[in-house]
Parts: C-alpha cells; structure tokens; sequence
C-alpha cells in the first residue's frame, strides 16, 4: 500500500529529523573541542555506550520495531513486510566510538536507518520484505580487539564464547561481563539463523577523496585488504659520543630505514598502495644514548590480494638484509591481517544508478577502513554508500559531514533498499 | 723527601685499596641488576649524592687534605707541598650519577686521587707543588642542565647565581636550595681565584675503541664538539586506510627521512662524525593514524668545528627540502652547543710518554663525552687518562672496568702528576 499523494521514486528522508537524532546520540559522551568541534567517546561496552544503546533502542521501539539482541550484544529491530516468508533487507553499522572520535562514524548509517523507517511509516508505505535496522557490538576495536568484533560473530566468522572471553586492553574487563552488566547480553544466538537478503551500509568516508574531487557520493566496490605489522628491532645501546658508526647497532636507524622504504615500497607498487608507519616507541628514547630497542608497527593496505602479499614479502625480504647489515635482532608480529574484500556487483551498481537518479555526482572507490559491511558480504550480498568527510578527518572530534551531504546519502540509502524491499504496486 | 727504599719512577698505587673505596662509595645508592651487574643512582644534590660527597669528604679528611667547597658546592682537598707559592696540580672529576649509572664513571677519577694521596703518603714524599684532589657539582646534568655544570661555573663560564637559580626538569627544586640543604653550599667564591698549574682527569673511556683494538690506555687529545638539536615536525593527522599517498603530510616518514640522512652525513663527513636519533616521539602513535607531530633529535659530534658546521649546515637545508616537499612545519631548537675542546699538547705527550715507560700499549683517541677536564682545560694545561670500557658500556649499572686496566690507569696518573708536581732531589 503507497500513500497515495507521493510515488516511491520520490520519497525522502527528512534530514533535520536525522540530524537532531545525530546531535541526541552524540550528547551521551559528548567531547567539545576549543573551537566548537565536538564528538564522542562511547568506548564499547562502557556506560555510555549503553546509554547509547538505550537510547536508540528506545527509538527503535517508539517506531514500532521489534528488537532482538543476540548473545554478542548487537541489537537488530525489524520492522514487518507483507510476505512473511521473505528475508529482510538490513541497514546497519555502529554507535560505539574511538576514544576521541566524531559523531557521524557509524551513527550516521544506524540513525539514518531508522530515519527510513520514519519516512516510511509517514507515508504508510508497507513492503514486501522485513526492513532491518542493526547496530553491531564494538566495531571500532578501541576497547576490545580485533575490530568488527560483532559483526564478526554475526557471520559466523568468529566463536560467540572466545569473543565473549575477550579481556580489554586498556581496563582488564572481560567482555562477556562488561555485556551483562550493560544488560546487553541477550538471547538470540551467534551467528544469525536469518541472513538478510541484502544489507546496505551508509557510512563517512573518514577519508578525503569526496571532498578533493567535490563528488556527493561514494559508490563503495568493496574493502582493502589490511596488513598490520608490529616489528621489534634489538640492537646495542651505547653512547651516542663515545661510539663510532661501524660500531653501531642501532634499532632507531633500522626503524627509520623501514618507514622510508615503506614510502618507496607504495611508489613502487602503484597507487592502491598504502603503507603508514604511525607508531615508533624508542628505549631507552633519549639525545645522547644509541637506542637499545625499537617497537614499530606498519599498516600496509591494498585492494589487491595478489599485491598486498607482493608488499608483505618485499618488507619481510628487507627486514633480513637490514638485520644482517646492521647486526640488529628484528622480528615481527601480525597485528591484524584481513583480504580485500569486493562487494557485489549488482549491489555496487545499484547504489552508482541510485545516486545518479538522484542527480548526485558518483565516484567509485574502495573503503581504507574496515566496516561491519564487509562482515555482512559474507553472508549476503552487500553494498556501501560513502558521503564526504570535511578535511578528510575522522577518528577525530572534529569530524564532520555537511548536512547537504548527509541529506543526500541517506535518500540514496532509501532508494537503494526500497528497490531491494519491494514495494507492492 | 724521598722514601729511601723506593724511587719516584717506580712508585705505584695499591688497586686493592683502590677498589675498596670504589665499591664502597658504589654502595650509597646502589642498584643491582638481573646478573650480579651492579651500578649506581646518586643523582645531583640528592641524598644519595649528599652520603656519597660525605664519605668522600671523610676520607679526604683522614687522608689528612685541607677541604674547601666553593659556592657552587665543588670540593677541592688540598695536600700540601713544599713550596707555598707554587699552584697546585690538581686530580679531578665528579661523584654524581645519571640515574642508572655506574660505579666507575666519574668516581675512578676522584677515588684514584685520593689513592695516590695515600701512595704518596705511604712513602713520605713531599712534592713541590701542592696536589689538589675535586669533585665537581652536578657534571652528568641529569637532574640539573647543563652538565658539567660545577666545573663549568668553577672556571667561570657560567656565573654561579645563575647556576643556583637553576630548576630540576623532573622534581622542580632549586639548585641552591638543594645545595644548602644538603649542607655544600660552601663559602668559597667561584670562578677560582687559584687556577691549578695543571689538571689531569682519569675516566673510563664509556665507548668501545680500547676494548676493540686491546689497548690498555687512550691518551685524550681533546673532546668532541656537540650539537644537539630537537626538531619538532607537524604535519596531518589522517586515516591510514583513507588517505592516499600523494594527499599525505606524514611527520614520521619525515622523522624516518632526517634519521636515515644523518647516518648518510657520517658516512660522507668521514670517520670523525658520529651522528645519533636516540629520541623519536609521535603522536598520536597509533599503527592506524598518519601522525600529526614527531619530534625527534638529531645528535651530532666531530672533533673539527669545521666539519660539525659543515654537518649542521647540511642538514638544516636538508630539512628546508624535505618540508616543503612533504607539506609538513618543520622547526629546530638548538639543545645544547659545545665546540670541540684540543687538550694542552704537551700534556697530551706527557700522558702518552708516561703510559708507555709503564709498558702500556697506547692509543690517541678523542672523547665523545663530556667531561669536567674539557671545562678546567680553559684554564690551564690539562690532560686525559682512558681506561677501557668492558662492551664500551656507561650509563648503565653494567658498565665495567677490568681491575688491571685500572690499576694502569691509576698508575699513569700517579706518574705524570708526580711529572708535574716536581720532587725535591
């Protein structure tokens, strides 16, 4: 049943309702800045993420939802089809943050779904299939590793009971407890019975791609593969005065030597290759002493698997040479290593020809982050909508997205799961 | 007056006795390693370091030395010769710490003079000159900068209130405060009114060239010049995933790139230019996040002033490249700035000449490290004694001397104060 004065093609999402939904969420743990920046810290399972967690859930039910929680903490709301039979098409993302973090990272994809079920409801527009919206446990990982960790559980990619034993870094808490004493450990199991249909995830770029190109909407193919490395470099501690160089043995030089060929490994590998160095901790970390030992971690990303190990063995060939000539111990850890993930071509075009309709500029591109989507696409088939990031910021409290940009992601995010919903005619 | 049994040239110093108050002064702060390694915290003007000078102090006093502290809290005890008028020759060095020290860093230097105190005493012999045994303030600079700061103001290159008025980086006292209470604020003025004739200092060489080239004295020549500079990076702070390469301003690459083009300068300045990154802070310092600041230090040292401009000249333009072509701020602070220091030639030859009638292999090496004679050197001629480092450890509780390798340098310095000192025939 379509109300009868506007067409399906033409419905759209209030956007000062979501943004007021934005603002509310972001108040629970809010962080100000010193120029009038703000964001969040709603660290998984802490207080404020469950207030975060009531409040949305609160939202979901005022808007008729029926609400499950499973036994990892996500918290999936339903609101009913008119064939029962059909499997549901899934909005979802996140509502923890990082430390520091903003208020549109994964708020904006949860929120903007109920946005759409409020636009829906409006018009009385019933569906064919059920329309999910979903928030997943501790996506970003600031609290307890890996990353994605819901999410993960969902799909089966992880055991609900080693997940649940996970210990936080940070405070020592067991996520399992930390989840019924946010009385979030519910009673639907791990992974999920029901895959959607579909799942369609609206989420900032976090990146500064849109903004350099002036384009609307990023039409997401899929997800970088990720390589995280930690390397540990034992060399000779020694005066810094007192030491002639053929004498060194100097884990601070070796680190040095690792970022720049990190930077020369990207140039040579093309420009789907990234590669970062963002953490260096020197011992004893002083002005005059030959450093004893270095931790370093490196985070080399590429859409291509075939690549992404090319630039893990050309690393791993140099950590030897670099061993040998400057007689340093180097060894290394994997922090973290994911395969690029693609999403579904037809879900991709979907969003490109949606976002077209629209009137909005497109541009195709992979995610450098890792998103709960990319989790889903192992169970169905799954797409992603990217809306610009000021400056480029995320993880940030001065993250930030205009409201125009916001706007037109989520009408593209209904359009794009209305024709996945189907609409009786 | 000549002991009758025994000549002025075959006159040597008991390394037994010796050691006995090297290890005895070690045990006022001590620390004790994992392996039976022992070393020492006496940092400046502390408690530990107030037992320490009063041990000394005592010993001076039963060796029967005039004991005078100037203002600065310098200890200069005074054995008397037999001509009043001639100045002194005076055996100096510190018996404070850095804050994981050693037992022998400083300390031989002092504890050998009043070891040949007692030798002397032990035969009777009065010399022409008097001979003067010092310690000197706060020469490691670890709790208060600069270092070398008592000899420093003791020849009057820093003026003594304004050392007073100096503040603890760490725990925030005054330097005069803690000078009084620790009872050496003493009465006489600085700079000296009594330069000594000569000055001789005995120090463990804190690097490795002796131990590698199995030479049991390094005859000082002089002290290398020091630059030390913090450079503080400030570029973008972005998502390691999101961001390309080309729209990067990464400060660690940039801290990877200086590290890397300073062990390149020591190659190309030659074998005299050592040149050290011990320090490397990063923030956020996060295996995920393009940093947004790095600061970092650059150490470098040559014993030509020449050369070292050369290499800070070079590497500051070096930074001028590398801002402008990573978009990053680049700005420098100079640390700390000594030109190199030439020992009195003579003297230089006196030590060489002694070492080796005492049968002792010999090498002419420059210092690396600071050290107290570089200050007393612009007063009057001066002279270095090195004994080998075992692994050219120092500043460190494992730092080690062999007992024969001390006993030769004790010996070499017993003689070529006697050189100076001058014996009635």
């Amino acid at each position: 049943m379509v109300a009868e004065t506007t067409a399906v093609s033409d419905l759209r999402i209030d956007v000062a309702r979501l943004l007021a939904r934005i603002d509310e969420l972001g108040r629970i743990g809010r962080i100000d800045g010193p120029n009038g920046e703000w964001g969040n810290a709603r660290l998984a399972l802490t207080d404020a993420d469950r207030a975060g967690r009531d409040l949305v859930v609160d939202w979901m039910r005022e808007l008729g939802m029926e609400v499950a929680v499973d036994a990892i903490g996500n918290v999936v709301a339903t609101r009913a089809g008119s064939d029962p039979s059909l499997s549901a098409v899934m909005i979802g993302s996140h509502i923890d943050t990082v430390g520091t973090g903003g208020r549109f990272d994964g708020n904006l994809g949860v929120l903007a779904g109920l946005e759409i079920v409020e636009t829906l409801d409006a018009v009385g527009l019933i569906t064919e299939r059920p329309l999910q919206v979903a928030f997943f446990t501790d996506e970003e990982g600031s609290r307890f590793a890996p990353d994605m960790l819901g999410s993960q559980v969902y799909v089966g990619g992880l055991e609900v009971d080693e997940a649940l034993g996970l210990i936080a870094a940070d405070d020592g808490a067991r996520l399992g407890d930390e989840l019924h004493r946010i009385g979030y450990a519910g009673d639907v199991g791990c992974p999920t019975a029901s895959p959607p249909h579909a799942f369609v995830e609206l989420h900032i770029e976090q990146g500064p791609i849109l903004e350099a190109e002036a384009v609307t909407i990023g039409v997401v193919e899929g997800v970088q593969g990720i390589s995280w490395t930690e390397i540990v470099i034992i060399g000779q501690s020694a005066h810094a005065g007192t030491t002639p160089m053929r004498l060194r043995h100097d884990p601070a030089f070796c680190a040095a030597a690792i970022a720049t060929y990190v930077r020369d490994l990207t140039h040579h590998l093309g420009s789907d290759q990234v590669g970062t160095v963002g953490r260096i901790d020197v011992y004893p970390n002083l002005v005059n002493v030959v450093p004893a030992r270095v931790v370093l971690t490196v985070d080399l990303r590429n859409t291509d698997e075939r690549v992404l190990q090319e630039a893990e063995a050309r690393l791993s060939s140099f950590l030897q040479e670099l061993a040998a000539s400057e007689g340093v111990q180097i060894s290394t850890t994997a922090l973290a290593r994911f395969e690029p993930v693609e999403f579904d071509p037809a879900m991709v075009d979907l969003v490109e020809t949606t976002a077209r309709r629209l009137g909005h500029s497109t541009r195709r591109l992979s995610s450098g982050a890792g998103h709960d989507a990319q989790m889903l696409s192992r169970i169905c088939p799954t797409a992603m909508v990217f809306t610009p990031s000021v400056n480029g910021l995320s993880h940030n409290i001065a993250e930030f997205t205009e409201a125009v940009d916001i706007e037109a992601g989520a009408n593209v995010l209904l359009q794009v799961v209305l024709d996945q919903l189907g609409v009786e005619s």
